[in-house]
């Protein structure tokens, strides 16, 4: 894998893992005497946040991800290499690839989190969840599609059955999500069709907590819930899944059971982080938790390997109330930039910097238009002010100039003209509707 | 299909396909005394012209594409209905769809045209060619993924192999998709990577007519090979493909045989029409070309069938110089607003129109930056004032304002920073690098 053009005796920095952790590392190791290879399966860095926008067609795919390489193509001590990390082989500081191998000197393992189904993976066909761009053009093609068998289905029940639309997990992916199906059924769509009114969608958000948005103050759940209502939404909490499949979800809660005919459930209850974790931790023999994540140091190390960093949602370290850091992308963010800093001080001779401490500027979560929940420090404040704070803020995270002018001009669209410019099915080939109406073949399929 | 709530009584006009003729066909119908129904495999409208920008990543497929619902969402007289178009029976003036069946008193067919290889089938496998959205998407991974392999090559052939792209056909879809790649090579990616140097590639345009760009004047096809050979591409005319595979392609011209090792061969040599031509021809008792496009009357009905018309690239019609019309947009919009007229005036009892007559507002093709060819009446030119027209022309020509909008922003990026927004490889699922970087698996894959 390496070249013998390349000065091998180099200090060699391997990131697996172009996310947030991984590429913020990359970027703060600019100028420092290594040389930094970021391997990732993907050519492209993916800004998840505003994942559920391509989901529900208000963005295309291309406006949230940008090219690994345009990115670092500046750096001129990084390289970046497209494969995909099968195994570790610690004793030899080794990374395996399904084609080959590469060495290290530091590794830094930061490649995040999957979807999570709790054991069901017959769940996993029929109720996407969203953390890749292809889990989200197969939400989007799930979501417009039901409108288009229904505008066909003559018999009012399957017809209501592809009116319905539940959403599983109440965090903010969930309600984001909910939110932008409300405005799609009610808004959107609502002048398209011919047989069926959009207006009529069932919507439904269920979660098994007591409150929705369990990690926000129960002021703000509070503030969500009754946003959600005002747009149409059944929200059902202290209800627990028992069971999904082609047809609908199985509920239980403390009012009995009950099952909900639904062709398009989707899943936002739960992510675990990449297989990844749980072989790293084998093979250095620390631990990893219950959802794979690997139990690092507070230097974010890994016990007994201080040449090993795993950051972002894959690392369990425990934040000042004691529970595992969340997997957000600030987290990855700041640890990727610890990291890099502190391999910086090493490799001059520095004294290690202090535990990695997480600063929380606060958490948002948008619900629809005009409104928002955030949760800054002390302050607690949800509608417009939220709104307007949240646009601002995800704007100018967004890595290219091209992307947020392009992102803004989507977004006032959007706003203006309930409009989505990327309602087209696109990335799942020719859509075909069931013969029956009840039959489900929208499962992405192959292009070309 | 037809459901009881509608009048019966109201003339139903059915129309095959959402594309320039189709829809510029149902939306003159807009103040007719009939019922719209706008059938399409697709939820959108495809703006073919720039589909090549869409292959080489400066724009995004949700800019080019527009739902054909939202388009017609006014227009209370047309409805649109996804659905597959299988046969015809014209006697009970019925068109066969996969999954039902639709009566009509006007039929419209417009199904546009599709890739053709002359009867070599395993080329398609290879070789994409530039129709459909899906198209574009398994053009631009091979492009950007050739590039990905080659900087892990370390077989200078084999390398070589996978930085030589050959472009087949020299029309404008051959020239745009030429000046985009040589593009890429030359500006976009030259400081992507490490090992490899892209401005290194070699492309090559080849066309078995002795000049290209044959369907302009002699000193357009002159003007055009000289900027893409300032480009540094190698244009072949005069050559005759003989065989395609996975690994290169086979050519024979005056002066021998010859083979090319390249992994990238771009088809735009042909198309030819929808097979539903064909289907409707055998059932109608008309003939159709050899291409597969219906022999329609002067006035766009098929003979004999003065209910059913044939319009856009499926309909076989010469021109004032005695050849076919060519399958242009601009055709088939002006076929499409003809044929409604004419609907209008036969239910009016007025009298038919004259035959159809195709005004041609000239021809224009891009080669890049700051350089296109354009025929326009007795005016011939090049260069930068036919380019910025050309911009200026197919901007206006959007549908819809928003996609106007992004499109110019893009546009200016992508001419000022030469940097490609859309590289992201996402409609096919994950990349997977060829083990030994001479297997072929870049074909388009599932993703989820």
């Amino acid at each position: 894998m390496d070249k013998p053009s390349e000065q091998k005796s180099t200090h060699h920095v391997v990131i697996i893992g172009g996310g947030f952790g991984g590429l913020y590392a990359a970027r703060t190791l600019n100028k420092a005497p290594v040389r930094v290879t970021l391997v990732d399966r993907r050519n492209f860095h993916l800004f998840q946040p505003l994942l559920y926008q391509v989901a529900t067609g208000i963005l295309g795919p291309g406006e949230i991800t940008a090219p690994l390489r345009h990115i670092l193509r500046k750096q001129k001590n990084a390289a970046v290499l497209l494969g995909e990390v099968v195994g570790f082989e610690p004793s030899r500081r080794r990374v395996i690839l399904a084609d080959g191998n590469i060495d290290y000197d530091t590794l830094i393992v930061a490649a995040g989190m999957k979807n999570h189904y709790y054991g069901h993976d017959a769940w996993e066909k029929v109720a996407p969840g969203l953390k890749s761009i292809e889990d989200s053009a197969w939400i989007r093609q799930k979501i417009f599609f039901a409108f288009e068998v229904a505008e066909r289905e003559p018999d009012p029940e399957k017809r209501r059955a592809w009116l319905t639309f539940v959403i599983v997990g109440s965090g903010p992916t969930g309600v984001e999500l909910t939110g932008m199906v409300a405005e799609i059924a009610r808004e959107s769509l609502k002048e398209d069709f011919r047989s069926i009114n959009p207006r009529e969608s069932e919507i439904l958000l269920v979660d098994a907590a007591d409150r929705m948005l369990p990690a926000f103050p129960p002021e703000l759940s509070e503030h969500a819930r009754s946003t959600l209502h005002d747009l149409g939404v059944q929200v059902r909490t202290g209800v627990r899944v028992t069971d999904i499949d082609e047809q609908g979800i199985a509920l239980e809660g403390s009012s009995g059971k009950q099952r909900i005919a639904s062709h398009t459930v989707l899943w936002a209850a739960g992510v675990a982080a990449s297989p990844l974790g749980r072989m790293l931790a084998e093979k250095t023999g620390v631990q990893s938790d219950r959802l794979g994540r690997v139990m690092v140091s507070p230097d974010l190390t890994v016990p007994g390997h201080p040449e090993i960093f795993v950051i972002g949602d894959m690392a369990h370290l425990p934040g000042k109330d004691g529970n595992p850091l969340p997997g957000l992308a600030p987290v990855a963010t700041q640890q990727g930039r610890y990291v890099a800093r502190g391999i910086e001080r090493r490799l001059s001779g520095e004294k290690q910097e202090a535990p990695f401490s997480y600063f929380d500027k606060g958490t948002m979560a948008v619900i629809g238009k005009h409104a928002a929940v955030a949760n800054i420090g002390r302050f607690r404040f949800g509608g417009i002010t939220a709104w307007l704070m949240w646009l601002f803020i995800h704007l100018l995270l967004l890595i290219n100039f091209e992307s947020r002018l392009v992102v803004f001009v989507r977004w006032a669209f959007s706003y203006f003209t309930h409009s989505r410019g990327s309602r087209v099915l696109i990335a799942t080939g020719t859509l075909r509707l069931p013969i029956s109406g009840t039959g489900n073949n929208e499962s992405p399929e192959t292009p070309g």
